[in-house]
């Protein structure tokens, strides 16, 4: 074993100099012994941060977070494709896309990590379902994916737990938001989850974590980049997060939606994400041999019931109540009590600002400020229109589901700016690009 | 008390923000009451170190390290001249300068820090007189000042404790070279220290801090302009350390040349750097119309013995052995074994590396590299010639006065290669420039 040289590694990158793979194994081999201390680790996180990593570097400490912990396998003509999404408000898609693609026979591993911004994580949702079990240990996690083709997971400490680390201590040092730190924390979680391919949906617009379109690209195209130089078939898509996703925003909620969208039905916006991340799952996967017969199948499969079927047998080989793809309703938490907001005015909606309704969300007790805190799952809220959408005075724009008179007070700062009704407003877009 | 966002703090200089002076008092604040992690701390001072300070910050932060702790305060008619040298090897201006300043009828007060460095610091020095108390509290040092007009002590902890808190981290985190945080951390020690101006002698070469004249005249530019801003009567010199300042290196060997030069003796090279600073101490204080009539005072002080009464009277008052000053060599410590180095052609000596010199002497005891380590005060290097002098074959070029002969032969690594007999060889100019 080499001794290795922190200060002179933190030199290096203050200098803009470029790390070997050596020295970037070496540092998080250092960091994962403890033998690396915080303060050091941060100086690093900044020089990094405001120097950049190349593709060379960013492929090598990708591959070095991916290696500190346990790693899955599965066989490679399995072709498992594992989806992340950057996170926005109301992006149920994970819920659907798992029992969908796995419906036309793709099989489909998802790792989640907990929810720490505005709504709860696809492991929240999904735990509103009573008896679900978002915990899966790796063995039955594999096992499941190999018998009914799909599982969701919260993601186990002992993969990538250098990622961990690393993430902890950029939150509380103002190194979060740099294109290569989050490159390489995404890619390595995916590449210590065996997946064959990744599909990453990169959110762009005030909900997300990327409010400005060069960014989101940017990210995007990094993802692709250093997944293709791991060996990794990959593919980014650039989708908007200036208003929320589909109808409900909400952890019971969207599991509400989820199910509408895999029963044929639901709002416009959420099922076209959903067929069209779905046909390129299925491209990626082998299934389809281009991502138009990719998305054909996914229709399908979403108006003949099969999609809706897979996901109730998941739940119920997860513990879960799967009596909620038939009456969600009576199976899902309900809050007490409704509010409405209504338009002052005829007009057209021109925004509906994703960040300030995950905000009042959170507020409400749907989302997470700190790690602790525990979610109500039954919290929501139902967005009437979207922008564009023609607005009569006195129509209901945002219907709040809430449980606490207090909390609603607070969190009507937020829904009170949230929207504004103009003269003219378009449509948004919600498919912005696309990344090979 | 308002309550200091860290991680707010930390953003603003990573995007090339500017820090209002109250921001830097809560950020200094919340160091000092361990309320910010250390892990904070240096993501900021990577931040600082690679985005910078303007003036105005750079004042509040120094400022704001002054105030961290206790504070010295002279009555400003005496105008106290405090005099800082960045560190250099063979430098032992300051054992000369306090008592020839004194003696000319100015008062002076020198706080130092240990020696981290090649060779030991002015406390080690002047330790290797037998007796010799170099931490006086602070109520005793400045009644020395007053009574015998100068004092020469370690640096108390109470005085700018902040400065030491960042230093430390900066050590272990690749932050130590920046100008700003350099200007800071010295600016912040000198206005806690109470002086009415300060004289600063920024070293460059191979043996210094800054090698480079370009970095080294920035320093001078950023002390001066500081101190100034803090209302301070300011000089700042840069001079050469490409090669050891005098004939000696060594803790107790530079108090026998500092005893030579305050006896109107000893090389040539240190009396000119002491009168050169000792003028413009003299003219700073009001002592001296002008830098030439302070040369003047001051080369007499030299010639005439009053500084070396000055020494023996400061000494006497620290409980050392004042016999010093007439006998040094039966006083200070001596080394049991000598070695010489001599030149193996005819020629001018082109080389006599500082750096080197300085390694040589810590490999040999002379220095330390840990806090923790004993210095041993008795061993030495001799240079019988400097730069540019006309060399013979088998000259003697490097006397080595050693304890240990396993340490000797690890130092002859340094010691034969720190210096270059050539066909041709220009004296160094010393005082390369001066910033007012």
């Amino acid at each position: 074993m080499t001794s290795f040289n922190g200060i002179g590694f933190i030199e290096k990158k203050r200098d803009c100099g470029k790390h070997t793979g050596e020295e970037l194994h070496a540092f998080v081999d250092s960091v994962m012994r403890k033998e690396m201390p915080d303060y050091q680790i941060s100086a690093w996180l900044m020089a990094a941060f405001l120097n950049g990593l190349d593709d060379d570097e960013l492929m090598h400490f990708t591959m070095a977070l991916a290696l500190s912990g346990e790693t899955l396998t599965y066989p490679p003509e399995d072709r498992i494709i594992d989806k992340h999404s950057t996170g926005g408000v109301g992006d149920k898609t994970t819920l659907v896309l798992v029992p969908l693609v796995a419906a036309c026979g793709s099989r489909i591993s998802k790792l989640s990590g907990p929810g720490l911004g505005f709504t709860g994580g696809t492991i929240d949702k999904l735990e509103s379902i009573p008896g679900m079990d978002m915990h899966l240990s790796d063995d039955r996690f594999r096992e499941q994916v190999n018998t009914i083709g799909c599982a969701v997971s919260g993601h186990s400490l002992k993969l990538a737990p250098a990622e961990g680390k690393f993430y902890k201590l950029r939150d509380v040092t103002g190194t979060v938001p740099s294109i290569p730190l989050i490159t390489a924390s995404i890619v390595s979680k995916k590449l210590a989850g065996g997946a064959y391919g990744y599909l990453f949906d990169v959110k762009c617009g005030s909900g997300a974590f990327m409010s400005d379109a060069g960014r989101a690209m940017e990210l995007a195209g990094k993802l692709t980049d250093v997944s293709k130089k791991l060996g990794k078939v990959c593919l980014s898509v650039i989708t908007d997060m200036e208003q929320p996703l589909g109808e409900w925003v909400g952890n019971s909620a969207e599991v509400y939606e989820a199910v509408e969208v895999l029963s044929g039905r639901g709002p416009s916006d959420t099922r076209e994400l959903c067929v069209a991340l779905g046909a390129a799952m299925l491209e990626m996967s082998g299934r389809a041999k281009s991502r138009y017969e990719g998305a054909e199948l996914a229709s399908k499969a979403l108006d003949d019931g099969s999609a809706l079927n897979k996901f109730g047998e998941m739940i119920a080989a997860q513990n879960g109540d799967s009596a909620v793809i038939r009456e969600p309703q009576k199976v899902l938490p309900k809050a007490a009590f409704t509010y409405e907001i209504r338009s002052g005015r005829d007009g057209y909606l021109s925004k509906l600002d994703a960040l300030l309704i995950g905000e009042g969300l959170r507020t409400l007790g749907g989302g997470r400020l700190t790690q602790e805190d525990v979610i109500d799952p039954s919290v929501a809220i139902q967005l009437l229109h979207k922008v564009g959408s023609r607005i009569s005075r006195n129509d209901v724009l945002i219907r709040i589901f809430y449980n606490s008179e207090s909390k609603l007070k607070d969190s009507l700062a937020c829904f009170e700016k949230c929207w504004e009704v103009s003269e003219k407003a378009e449509k948004r877009k919600l498919i912005l690009d696309t990344v090979y």
